[in-house]
């Protein structure tokens, strides 16, 4: 028991008082935890699109006025998605939607009592989707905390947390491509560079930015298009290039526009296509249902379908087996003080 | 060899000269079959509401302009749907989507010569989704041709040849439920009271027809909703009656709305929606993007995905060895002449 258990710690945390606000970093106080909630010392984070997303306020719930984000402790990583183990969900090997645990992004005090962990000067500050890393300490519910390996270096596997198990999992456990199959990727960030592509004899990379173009090369990306290139839709100019469509499309953008491209680009008769981007709230997919009868398939993921508790364990031993190399995805080391 | 091979048959076929007028009973020359082509005497033949679809011409290519269905000989099944066995849908395992024997309902006329076989007094009279069976000679691409068990009543299986077989297919092929589940079938015509029902818990027969419930109870359906009878939109309705949604959902119908609660009234994080129905040719399925996200996937099928040269003989010999009711499906027997 560390001689902080059942006290109030006071340490820094970067806080958002206004959706797109700059983060300030502020000294809050982090209450103890209560009932099946841990208290994590945070020593490595990371950065993902869905943070950008949620801080520029495009799906705020009213409470959550001020955004925390914060730390890890133990050797343990914390994640948005949780895992009760008790619920139907829980229960089911297809899903990892835990329902005790959902709504973490809108919710921001903790299940237990309604309220948040966090104060300054005895005034509460929300939590950022269950669980508010950006913070030297926080408290975050148990279903929520993945255990893992403790000979991991966290300053790398914290990126696991995220981008890179939910590209990963996309592809391992819902895209699930066959070898030698051709793979379009919309989105050339964290996510989609990520789609673990091994056997894959094409892999179509789709962005807005060419400068992700040269970076996508050493993920394996073999062949690249960029939508402002050309008069027609994207996903024509792929059926064309393709003899009718790709077997397998993953959708890492959050735009609807992308996710309908990803969709209607794959070949009638077998294509998946699967989405992964967090869409604006007011987006509509829209597509003639014909595309459907003609044979694909669509659907969506969060996290890869992965359970953080069950799962992202063996995410973090594919790092240490070699199998996952994670340093490519970092590119630049910031100081949180 | 019949003294007729190679000869003109002269014999009376159902036409229709323009799209939504009644049938005629017409004196029509049936040529003799050309390379990949049979011709089969139609004995029994069976109707499906796409025969109707098409009948009135919401999907009419130019050159359809007289429609004549027709006939079947032999101890075959010919199915609207083709299997040329060479082409990647026919070697691939997931789909039945011969890409050689397509848009057969747009052709009118045979790939030989792209000309049709059927003519009045030489002017030319037009196929119907490459099987044309409302005539007592018929000439079907012989990849659209599945030989059956000859011990089995053609009056009786003749049904198998689109209806019945894709309502099977739909489930078994497809939507594919677990042991103990919900699902919900939305149109209660033959395809949706086809779906085969063993092991599931719960069905729930949705028809903007309740004459549709009393017959749907003999097939396993379990609960009713109109959605006539309620103020808000049966997916929330189905929803609420199944505390988050079903396992599986299989649209019947055709109407892109009927379409869209089949979708949304499946169970996030493992719900699995196909749709059967053929939409209207302007129809648009709209969707919040976020319903995929949260795990539930949506495919379509076309003949429940059996090809059928290599399918439906063997959905024949369920029939054969009692594992398929057909007799319970044929409502109504006409003579043809
Ligand atoms: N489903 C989940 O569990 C889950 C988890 C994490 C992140 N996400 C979401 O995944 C998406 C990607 O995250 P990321 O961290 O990789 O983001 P990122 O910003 O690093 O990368 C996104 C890429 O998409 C490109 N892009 C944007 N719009 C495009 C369009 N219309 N066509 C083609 N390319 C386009 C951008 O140029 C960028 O390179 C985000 O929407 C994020 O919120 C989902
Ligand atoms: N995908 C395929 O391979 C394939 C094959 C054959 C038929 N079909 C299509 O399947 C559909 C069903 O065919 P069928 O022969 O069973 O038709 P049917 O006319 O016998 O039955 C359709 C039923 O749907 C009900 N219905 C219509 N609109 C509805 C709505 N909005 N909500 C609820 N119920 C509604 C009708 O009342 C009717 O009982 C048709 O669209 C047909 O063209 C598809």
């Amino acid at each position: 028991m560390s001689s902080t258990a059942g006290q109030v710690i006071k340490c820094k945390a970067a806080v958002v008082w206004e959706a797109g606000k700059p983060l300030v970093i502020e000294e809050v106080e982090v209450a103890p935890p209560q009932k099946m909630e841990v208290r994590l010392k945070i020593l490595f984070t990371s950065l993902c699109h869905t943070d950008v997303y949620f801080w520029e306020g495009k799906d705020c719930g009213e409470r959550r006025r001020g955004v925390t984000e914060l730390v890890q402790s133990d050797h343990v990583l914390p994640v948005f998605k949780g895992e009760c183990g008790d619920r139907a969900h829980c229960k089911s090997e297809e899903s990892n939607m835990c329902s005790l645990l959902e709504d973490q992004h809108d919710r921001g005090v903790m299940i237990n009592d309604e309220k948040p962990r966090f104060s300054i000067k005895g005034k509460p500050i929300y939590h950022f989707v269950g669980t508010s890393t950006f913070s030297e300490y926080t408290v975050v519910h148990a279903g929520c905390v993945a255990k893992i390996n403790p000979l991991a270096p966290l300053d790398k596997v914290c990126v696991l947390s995220c981008g890179i198990s939910t590209g990963l999992g996309a592809t391992l456990n819902v895209a699930k491509p066959k070898k030698g199959s051709s793979v379009a990727i919309f989105g050339l960030g964290t996510i989609g560079l990520a789609e673990p592509l091994f056997g894959a004899s094409r892999v179509i990379g789709v962005d807005l930015n060419p400068s992700r173009f040269e970076e996508a090369k050493r993920f394996g990306v073999t062949e690249f298009v960029n939508p402002k290139d050309h008069n027609k839709k994207v996903q024509e100019v792929i059926v064309e290039m393709t003899d009718g469509g790709v077997d397998r499309s993953v959708e890492c953008t959050g735009n609807v526009d992308a996710m309908i491209s990803a969709f209607e680009c794959v070949h009638d008769g077998w294509g998946v296509a699967v989405l992964v981007g967090v869409p604006h709230k007011d987006a509509i997919f829209k597509t003639p249902p014909m595309n459907f009868l003609n044979e694909r398939t669509l659907k969506g993921t969060f996290f890869g379908n992965y359970k953080p508790r069950s799962h992202l364990p063996s995410v973090v031993e594919m790092y240490m087996n070699k199998e996952l190399e994670v340093e490519k995805f970092i590119t630049h080391e910031v100081s949180f003080l």
